[in-house]
């Protein structure tokens, strides 16, 4: 929420042109806190706020600022000034950044743009989404084998202001080939010899992603090993970049996002719910609620079929929701398990055996208990003890099914190569109906 | 999955007391690694081998060890070596794990173990589950504002093998309160400057949590602010730990597989998929099951009710299913897109009006489109095109009802304290199920 306090206030140093207090303004708080007072001033005020900031602390409290302000500043103001401060942003934040500008201002912009950076950001800017390249940052240490550990340590406090991450330092041979890591802790505890060499102090032995990883397989690793920051490589192991924790903490909550809308049959929301604009939510709503709507639509032609069954043992309709809703939570339950575990890494392809051992053991004991519970239940409405016994039936055969299909669907997803959260709940559970359907009339049709 | 092409070589060296190999062994790899290759020894084999790796890396190479394993060695090995490795553990993943050792094992050992490092332990155990407190670990680099920065930076050095970070160094006066926090990048970037002291380099306004705080709110913190550490304090400011960004990518990963299975019924699991007996699995899936089981009941009584209306007008009974699935999987929707943006911090409390007004026109929307679809359909299995207008009708009171409770409730639940996620879609979708079957019931009265 904006903290509007402050904006007479900020407005009135800006009119009084009163620098020191606007410098002070701008280095006294968290960058973060700054930013978050400075929420409400226009795109052109904020921008003349930031002049009184340095470089460094500049980028910082911008980077803390709305996407749609940072977007709104870059669009409107002077292309010149802009675009030296982009070069100055983090290379993969501002790719990220320029996706969503306007593109014949980028297109004004990029030529402005000091060649260095232009040249990263067209490389940046071509690696596909929601791989390891278009996470990863290009700013990080290089070491050379050779340097004395005392030197390195002066040589990085040289560059600290530039690099996002100084405390994984990567020691590279003369082609870019990554050779090794050294923490900068490592290299400060052997400050005290001054002849140590970085080569005797790094690891040899790495964990590195390729840059064409997915960047779910990337948060994975860094999450599994707790790292500050994971190297880069292409396939001939040249150093390409890093991706840091930070990002892999908005990999992890993307991801995790993205899955528990797929669950739901929503398609994946690009920015926050409030920022979706009505119309494409509505679509990414709309386009899996048609679809399920015309599965729905096939249970009732399923049900058509069996309509004179009904119509001559009428006590059958009323257990119609419970055997759908029964089943379907059941399929629910199991492919919402088998998905988050196959994103945290808990389970894998290899596991299918035991996994589907697990479920039906699962769909007995639970079919069972509710099979039970259902014969008491229905013998309220059904005319014989006998007649009763179809909705145990049926319920002990639709959880089963639940089961198995839940669990099954999502891995089969995996084996694919498809996203194993498009076998949805709502996917598994539309099957779970037509199916449910068809073993609640044919148990009918057998033991009526 | 287990490397065990490594594991007779290793018990080789063991049977040969091959010191030499075995600390090569240690030494070599990446401490994950050298985990992953020692998977299938027995608790007793993999002990021996640790004992050749200094008790720094013994305590990583450990740290990489699957839980059940370290449990085994803590419960099996040696109590007196435990203890005095216990010691060295990192506070907040040993509190952790004696929290799953068995109890008379844990008061066997707690006497043996170094008094600090036990009072340590005693002091974090006493933090309610997932609040900041149990989160926590107690080793961080504290500093004094009148050391000089070179001075600090080799005082760090010094301390670096203990500390499970020294990127951010806090700032404390006499009585332990928190005063401010230096990076250490900027510390080395000072080295240069031997007069500066620790207190003009620090930064003064500082994000902070409180150790009661929920895991949650902690996680979101750190993630917005892209922090490497945030640190705990007490009421009075004391400071009593830090909360590092590794433990904070387990909070987000564990708090989102949650949610999922809290959206899917199943109350959440403790370990990993395939480590939950199918016992407790069961239970966890079988409590909710009932419940919902018993909300269908309900639906099926309602549905006794209207046998008489269905009995007359044989074809509503086709669209049962849609009508029930249409509604629930609206609700899901809704539902776990609110239960998602509360988790991200994306929507707040205060926002319900906006949500409100979204979901009602997203329902308008969605159920007035399906509702033309559905026109159609009900078109060949109605006998008059004024008796097919129950459906439409029906679907886009179902739909709007499916939003607005899918939306409301979990902001509901989220307004008394409780957890939205617990308003899950199933819950959500067992009750739209009842209303859809009475709103379908009364328009179907009234129309025909």
């Amino acid at each position: 929420m904006p903290n509007t306090l402050y904006l007479p206030e900020l407005r009135e140093m800006l009119a009084e042109a009163n620098e020191a207090e606007l410098a002070d303004f701008c280095t006294e708080l968290h960058p973060a806190r700054t930013a978050e007072f400075m929420e409400g001033l226009t795109a052109k005020e904020a921008w003349a706020v930031l002049h009184h900031a340095e470089v460094p602390l500049r980028v910082e409290i911008f980077g803390f600022f709305e996407e749609n302000e940072q977007i709104e500043i870059i669009e409107t103001q002077d292309r010149a000034e802009i675009a030296e401060f982009i070069g100055h942003l983090p290379p993969d934040d501002r790719v990220d950044l320029l996706a969503e500008v306007r593109p014949w201002i980028v297109e004004e912009l990029m030529p402005l743009i000091p060649s260095d950076e232009r040249r990263d950001i067209q490389r940046l800017s071509a690696y596909p989404e929601d791989t390891a390249g278009a996470v990863m940052t290009t700013e990080f240490a290089r070491l050379s084998e050779d340097l004395p550990a005392d030197r390195a340590v002066q040589e990085i406090g040289r560059q600290a202001e530039e690099l996002e991450t100084i405390y994984y330092l990567y020691v590279v041979d003369e082609e870019d080939h990554l050779r090794g890591l050294v923490s900068f802790r490592k290299l400060v505890s052997a400050m005290g010899r001054p002849d140590t060499r970085v080569g005797e102090l790094m690891e040899r032995d790495l964990l590195t992603v390729n840059v064409a990883d997915d960047q779910e397989e990337v948060a994975r690793k860094v999450a599994h090993y707790d790292l500050l920051a994971i190297p880069v490589v292409d396939d001939e192991h040249h150093m390409l970049g890093i991706i840091t924790h930070d990002d892999v903490i908005d990999v992890v909550r993307e991801e995790a996002t993205e899955d528990a809308h797929r669950i739901a049959a929503v398609d994946p929301l690009e920015v926050g719910y409030l920022e979706t604009d009505l119309l494409t939510l509505t679509w990414k709503r709309g386009i899996w609620l048609t679809v399920l709507f015309f599965g729905a639509m096939l249970t009732a032609m399923v049900l058509g079929k069996y309509e004179l069954v009904i119509e001559q043992y009428a006590w059958l309709m009323l257990f119609i929701p419970l055997v759908i809703s029964t089943g379907g939570n059941t399929g629910s339950q199991s492919a919402t398990l088998i998905i988050t575990a196959l994103s945290t890494g808990d389970i894998a392809l290899g596991d299918w055996w035991r996994v589907v051992r697990r479920e039906l053991v699962m769909g007995l004991v639970l079919g069972g208990f509710l099979g039970i519970v259902g014969y008491f239940c229905a013998l309220v409405a059904a005319p014989s003890y006998l007649a009763a016994a179809v909705i145990p039936l049926t319920l002990l055969l639709v959880i089963v099914t639940g089961t198995l299909l839940g669990s099954v669907l999502p891995l089969v997803f995996k084996r694919l190569g498809l996203d194993p959260a498009m076998m949805s709940s709502p996917f598994v559970a539309g099957l779970i109906d037509v199916l449910g359907i068809i073993i609640y009339m044919k148990v009918a049709l057998s033991v009526l």
